[in-house]
C-alpha cells in the first residue's frame, strides 16, 4: 500500500480549517537562511517572494503579525546541544547581518519579533501568550526551514489547539526531500495546507467585517 | 547536490553523544498503534521487539524508564485540533485496549507512565521535570511513530537540552517513506542515531559504575 | 508608607478587567483540602459554598468549565521536590477519597478535569491548551489553597494573557493570614478580585448575548 | 490555631536539601528596582548588598549564574496583561536605564542574562533548559520582589523538580508585609530559606570538590 493509501486509511488527512481570528507567523526568514552559502538554498528565495505577498494581505486585513530570528548570545553563554549538532547557529547573534529579518520582509512597528534558540517559535518564548492577548485561534505560518523550524512551531501551534494553516508555497528549505516529506506529515497530521493565494482570498474575504 | 550533501556542507549532522545520565523513554507502544487496523503497520512490530531488549538493559543499568501513552477523555472533553485532524485518535481513551501499553514492554512498579493528548511527550506533561528531578541528562528514544510523535519528543527533548539518542531501529512507523524522512531530519538536527544493539553496548558499560 | 500606599504610588493595582469569553476554572477543591485533619480547614468550606453559586452561574452562561486535582501514581513513579516540602501529598492518588472533587461541586460531563501534580493548574498539564480550543480570554478562578495552587495558577494564567478574576469569597485558605496576603498580591499585580455575586452578575448578563 | 502551627499539623515546612549541582539565579535586580521612586523601596538594596557576597562565593565555587531582567519592546508589540495590572512596566525596555542590572551586580562574560515579560524567570524563557544544559539540579535564588517575580520563579523552579535555595536576606521587597508573608508561603512549601552566609558557607565547602 502507498504512504499515503496507509494514511487515508487509518483516518488521517483531514481539515481543521480556519478558526474566526487567523494571525500571521513568519518562522526565520532572516538573511542567514536566504543564503545557500550559510543555511538557505532550495526554494527559500521563492517562499519569501511569495510570502511577501501575503503579508501584504495581512496587513490589510489587520492580522496580528509575528516574526521569529535565531539569536544567540554573543559570548555563547546560551548555547546547547543544538549548537552541538550544527555548530554554524553560533554565528546568529543580536547584531549579525545573517540573524536579520530579510529586507522584503521587514516588520513594521507593532509586529512583534520573537527571538528564540530552538527550532520551535514557542519553545521558550512568548508567543502562546501573545497569540493568546491577540485573541488568536488560527495561525497561519510561512518562514523556513519546512523540516526545521516550521515544522517544530506548527506542531506547538497545533498542540496548543490553536488551528494551523501552512503555506505550501511560502514555506521553504534547502533541499527539496525533506521539504516534500515534511509537507506530507504537516497536511497529514498538523495543519492545513493552502497556497498564499488561497490564503490572501480567505484574508481579503475577512477584510471587511474587520474593517 | 545531493540532500545529504547540502547538510554536510552546511555544518549539520554532527553528534552530541551521550551525557553522563541516560533516561530511556518509549513512545506510544501500545496496542493500537501494534495494530495496522488502527495505527500501526509498517516496522513497528520490529521496533517493539527491539525495544524489549534495550527494555531490558535499561533496567540492568538501573536507568529511570518512562512510558507514553495517548488518552483522552471518554466524554470528549480534551479534544481539540489533534482530533480533528484525526479523528480516530478519540477511541484512545484510558481504559481502551487500544491504548494500554503492549504486553512485551510492559511497566514494572516505579517506571513512569505519562498520558498525553498531543504529539510531543513532553507537552502538557510532568516529563520535563520529571527527567530533571531523575537527574537525567540524556534521553534514549524508542517508540512510534517515528514521523509523528517520536519525532515531536525529540525536538523537545533536545530544546530542553538533554542530549537525545535516537534507537533508529527500536523507532517505528506505519509508513516507511515517513520513517526514513524522519530519520534523516533527526540524525542531521536533534539527535544521535544509533541502533539498539549500540546502545545497549553502552549501557552495558556503565552498568558496573552505577551498581 | 503603608504597604498599600507603596504599590498605588508605584502604579499597581489597575484593574484588567473581563474579556469576551470567560471560562471558569475551580483549583483542588477535593475531599482533603475541605477536611482540617488534612490540607483543609480555614474559609475552605465557606469557598467551596459560594463556589457552588458561581458554577450554577457558570453552567447557565455555557462557560467552559475545568476543575483540578492533585494526583500522584500510587507507586510513586512521580514524587517530586513538592512532596519532600510536603509528604502528605503522596497520599492523594487516582482513587483515593481525598482527591475527589468534593460532592457539592461535582463536574458535569463535558465538564474537563485536569490531574495536576504542581502548585499550578497550567504547569505540566494541557489546560493553557484546552483554554485556547475553547477560545476563552479571561478565566474566573476559585478554588484552595488562595496562597498555593490558586496563587500559582493566577499567576500563569496572566502569563498567558488570559485577564484573570479572582472570585474573592470563593477561594479559601487554611490559614487566614496566608489568605488575606496572598489575595493582596493578587489584586495588585495579577488578577481583578471580585465576588462571587459580582462574578454571577456579569455572567447573567452574558447569558442573553449566547443563548 | 497560628498560622504555622496550622501548617505544621498538616505537615508542611519540611526540607527539600540542596542537591549535588547548584546554579545561582538573580531575579530582576535592575535599576529601576532599585529606586523606591519606581519599583524598589523597602529592603531591596539591603539585598543587593548581601547578594553581591553570595554572587562572589558562587563564581568562586564556578556555579552557572544565570541573571534576568524585565524588558518589553519599545513600540508596545509585546503588552499583555501584566501591563495593564502595573502600567509602569512599559518603561522597562531594552536601552532603558531602569532596566540594566545594577552595577553591583554586573554580569561577567559567560553569565547568562535572560530578559522576560512576565512574573516567573521561567516563563516564555529559555531558563528551564538552560538549567538543564548545565547539570543544574538545586536553585539558589536572590533577587526581587521577594512577593513578585522571585515568589513566582521559585514555585516553577520547584514545579521543574529543581531543588531551591531562596536566600531569605538576598530578596527584597518594596513592602515589608508582602516581603514576609511571602517567605513564609515560600519556606513552608515550595523552597529552604537559608541567610546568604549560610548559602556562602555551604558553597565554600564545595570549592575544593569542584575545583
Amino acid at each position: 500500500m502507498a504512504d499515503l493509501d496507509i494514511y487515508k486509511s487509518q483516518g488521517f488527512g483531514n481539515l481543521s480549517g480556519f478558526g474566526r481570528a487567523p494571525a500571521l507567523l513568519i518562522v526565520d526568514f532572516t538573511n542567514g537562511f536566504n543564503d545557500p552559502a550559510q543555511f538557505g538554498g532550495g526554494n527559500i528565495a521563492d517562499a519569501i517572494a511569495r510570502t511577501a505577498g501575503l503579508l501584504s494581505a495581512a496587513r490589510a486585513a489587520l492580522l496580528p503579525i509575528v516574526f521569529t530570528r535565531v539569536v544567540y548570545a554573543n559570548d555563547g553563554s546560551d548555547h546547547g546541544v543544538f549548537c552541538l549538532k550544527a555548530p554554524a547557529l553560533r554565528g546568529l547573534t543580536e547584531s549579525a547581518l545573517s540573524s536579520q529579518i530579510v529586507p522584503e520582509l521587514e516588520p513594521a512597528p507593532g509586529e512583534h519579533v520573537i527571538r528564540k534558540t530552538q527550532p520551535s517559535a514557542f519553545f521558550g518564548t512568548s508567543l502562546a501568550g501573545w497569540l493568546v492577548g491577540k485573541g488568536a485561534d488560527t495561525i497561519i505560518v510561512t518562514g523556513c526551514t519546512t523540516s526545521g523550524c516550521v515544522r517544530a512551531s506548527v506542531i506547538d501551534a497545533m498542540s496548543y489547539n490553536f488551528r494551523v494553516i501552512v503555506a505550501s508555497d511560502g514555506v521553504g528549505d534547502r533541499a527539496m526531500g525533506p521539504h516534500e516529506a515534511n509537507l506530507f506529515d504537516i497536511g497529514q497530521k498538523y495543519a492545513d495546507l493552502l497556497t498564499c493565494e488561497e490564503i490572501e482570498a480567505h484574508l481579503n474575504a475577512l477584510q471587511p467585517a474587520i474593517a
